[in-house]
């Protein structure tokens, strides 16, 4: 290991390694059962203050930027990232138990994040251009010349995910999308991957210098969430929130930030159980086809996918019967695997148990012997159950999931209708099934932020028409979306200019358009 | 007056005239000094239940109206309210003591709103149409279709302000935009204005007929604020809230919403004090002349405006001592004119002792007999003790305005960078100022919605670029306009179609574009 990715068990302040004082964590495998060094320990208050300072200092320069420049920074910091991608893909295997394909597929996920959002700056649309001209014989008054653009909020606090370690963490869509828009990001690592962070918050910080960009641009902090967290919430000097991780913990920020003077935006990524809908058509077609499939969804990185299929909703009859079966016999040959942490396994089992009371339990993966494995784990209800029993919704993080069995297509519109805010619906459908479909389309749109066919929902596409996002509980903002290019639209803020002389003007809304960019003169869209 | 404007002192639940069981109130005369026929009275829980109910219930099939049928509900809405433009203004007059022409023109503002959305509409990139077409051949992993557009968050609750009785108001910017959205509006009335609050409903009640939109579209309802006003908030059937009132107010509903389990987005536009920065070069050219000006946008409406200019910040010297001797002289001249209501003129003449206790009065306006007029009042403090004293802050609603005498330059960037978030910042310069207002302007962006140049900040085009927003105390979400176009996205969501079937596709996100929409493709916009 080379000295660029040997650990030192530090945060990053604006550029400047930082020990912390408070408690000791360390990364823990969790296929090995075994902690890792380097030791880290949690900072304090008097860190989120230094690291929330250097943002709001840094934040007059990042902004004035231009957008090719923060393109090429981003740009710089995925190829950082790609120059350690072998020592970042061991360590993040180490401490997350995920397989090495997969972090390596998500090394060239966060790459191709920080890239999308490259593009989207030099496309120039974020910069939300309007003007409306002068009409100076207007009667009975005249119009005054009116410009718009889109500037960014400030610092943003970003809270790291357990589930991934690179993609939604240190230089995740969060990091990202904040970077873009020109906000600088103060990021609370995860305590399950910190040597992951550190060795992502290098090749950030290298980048910030190799950019120009002023050192407080970037921080990366560790400590207690309901402590740390609610401190860097709280700072007068954050403008907003981006969050990936539990209910409990989203909504905690979300209370946190309602006690502020201020209010501003928390964007929590929660809990989802992404429902799919197996129609009769495609059931009576492939059930079985599809039961192998949706295991392989239910089971892929042990579960521990925000689109998870922890619901799946058909009408009973001999096509769900084959679903079943054959689910099960999959579900059976499935092996163990690792869950991020300790303390994720401890409540996948619990969760299982508690289903256990009020569902039936239909099928289990092998068994093991290993402490942090997760044991996929298959119920059944009937949907009358299902609707009077609140806690039968509550997301299981791990391979589990619920079958609810409607007598007809009625209950299953009202399981649709009853259903909580979810980012996910999947729906299975033949060429004879649309008609259901279409009548369940509307109450899908109300619940979900994505709907998809045919597919599961596990693997999200990183690009300009996703949304990865829903009602509430999945988010606490639905209007936005942490995956793909409008991501950035949640750190910004509009700005209008009446009359501002003309060599004061931003070149996103000056005359001649000097950025090229598509704008809206008079409402209508136009280069020029 | 016809039986098209006569009032029956009753609310509109859904379609249907329903008379309050509570408090009773009376629209109120304060040139007059006396209370006007009918009575109203307020409604309770039962009257918000009964309204959120045929919201929720008019929500499916509103949503699912195309944009030209909405369109032209809108525009009918905006007939029939000039249908009624004689007697509406009449008893707008009598309602606000505001003066004939001002109302007539506001008329024209609330129509012209609706046309605006009408409009926007038709245009279509409300839709925020995006498709990235599937990639089969793609490697590793195929992509699938995946397309996006935007749907309506559902029932809105807004809330009339007081200083705008028909363009924010019942059909004002945050009706107007809602409905465009396609969503359901649940309007509590301000208590100073229940005929024309009546007049209004009727008008959009009609439309609602006329157009064959479910009845539960709109409804009316009055009450006490901290009562039906939280109970309507607070409705889980209620998913955003538009506001236009005082700071109290305002952050009352955000507390609110706050207790929700599920968190909506609160849109409260509240106070502001809309700093005006006279520069060197303006003063010593005009400073009489802009003295005068200044008066005549502080005394406007008797200074009701959420962008009544409620602070100057100056460097001292000769020029400010012209501005504030001709601002002065102006002052005197100025008749008192009437406030809206005997509260406000009683908080009004408060707020003015108090600041009489903390700054210095220069001036004031014609005294009066009227126990509701405004008499205007004109303040001088120095800029340390602007920044040292936060109460210098708080906005005095009527034309009470605070100048500020900076020793330097930097003292003036020091008032820019201490002032609360703010709607407005208006620049006076002259070509030898440019440097300064050139150093001025980062600090303005961050602090306010609208930077203008050369004009009053009293007056805001209703037009495709406006912002009427700002940074909090101004708003409780800064992403976002209260007045123009893109008003409308603040009732909006997002929601992505992954390999949904083309022939359950939206049609704005269908193949071959048969709405004609700008879209953007793989990212790039087009209209094929």
């Amino acid at each position: 290991m080379s000295s660029a990715t040997r650990l030192t068990g530090q945060m990053i302040i604006a550029g400047v390694p930082v020990r912390g004082t408070g408690t000791e964590i360390r990364g823990f495998d969790p296929a090995a059962g075994r902690a890792l060094d380097p030791p880290y320990r949690y900072g304090g208050a008097g860190d989120v203050d230094a690291a929330c300072a250097a943002a709001a200092e840094a934040f007059g320069a990042y902004r004035a930027t231009t957008s090719e420049q923060r393109a090429r920074f981003l740009e710089t910091i995925a190829a950082n990232i790609e120059a350690i991608t072998e020592a970042l893909v061991a360590r993040a295997v180490a401490e997350s138990g995920l397989p090495q394909a997969r972090l390596t597929g998500e090394v060239g996920r966060t790459t191709g994040q920080l890239r999308l959002f490259a593009e989207v700056l030099r496309e120039g649309s974020w910069t939300g251009a309007r003007i409306d001209p002068a009409l100076p014989d207007r009667s009975p008054l005249p119009r005054p010349d009116i410009r718009q653009r889109s500037i960014p909020l400030g610092p943003v606090a970003v809270f790291s995910a357990s589930n991934f370690p690179l993609a939604f963490s240190v230089a995740g869509g969060d990091t990202a999308s904040a970077l873009a828009a020109g906000c600088p990001v103060v990021v609370k690592g995860h305590d399950a991957h910190p040597g992951t962070s550190e060795l992502v918050a290098r090749a950030i910080t290298d980048a910030v210098a190799t950019a120009g960009m002023p050192a407080g641009t970037f921080s990366l902090l560790f400590g207690y969430g309901p402590e740390l967290g609610v401190t860097l919430v709280t700072d007068p000097r954050i403008k907003a929130v981006g969050f990936t991780g539990s209910r409990s913990g989203g909504m905690a920020l979300v209370a946190a930030a309602a006690t502020r003077p201020e209010p501003i935006p928390v964007y929590a990524e929660m809990s989802s159980i992404n429902p799919v809908f197996l129609l009769d058509g495609a059931l009576a077609d492939r059930g079985a086809e599809l039961g192998r499939a949706f295991v392989g969804s239910l089971t892929m990185g042990s579960g521990q996918f925000c689109t998870n299929p922890g619901l799946v909703v058909a009408v009973d009859g001999p096509g769900l019967d084959t679903f079943v079966a054959a689910a099960t016999d999959a579900l059976a040959a499935s092996p163990a695997t690792p869950m991020l942490t300790p303390q994720i396994a401890r409540n996948y089992a619990a969760g299982v148990d508690t289903l256990t009371q009020t569902a039936q339990l239909v099928g289990r993966g092998e068994t093991t012997d290993q402490e942090n494995a997760c044991r996929a784990a298959l119920f059944t209800t009937d949907a009358r159950s299902f609707l009077a029993t609140g806690d039968l919704q509550a997301e299981v993080f791990g391979s589990s999931s619920l079958i609810v069995r409607c007598a007809d297509a009625d209950e299953m519109h009202a399981v649709a209708a009853g259903i909580e805010g979810q980012l996910t619906a999947t729906v299975h459908a033949d060429d004879g099934d649309l008609d259901t479909a279409r009548s369940l389309l509307p109450l899908l749109e109300l619940k979900v932020g994505r709907i998809l066919f045919g597919g599961w929902p596990t693997g999200v596409e990183v690009c300009h028409a996703m949304v990865h996002g829903g009602p509430s509980p999945a988010t606490s903002d639905s209007r936005t979306t942490s995956v793909g290019a409008r991501a950035i639209e949640r750190y910004l803020r509009p700005v209008c200019y009446q009359n501002v002389p003309k060599s004061l003007l931003p070149s996103a809304i000056a005359d001649g358009n000097p950025d090229h960019l598509w704008r809206r003169i008079d409402g209508r869209l136009t280069q020029n």
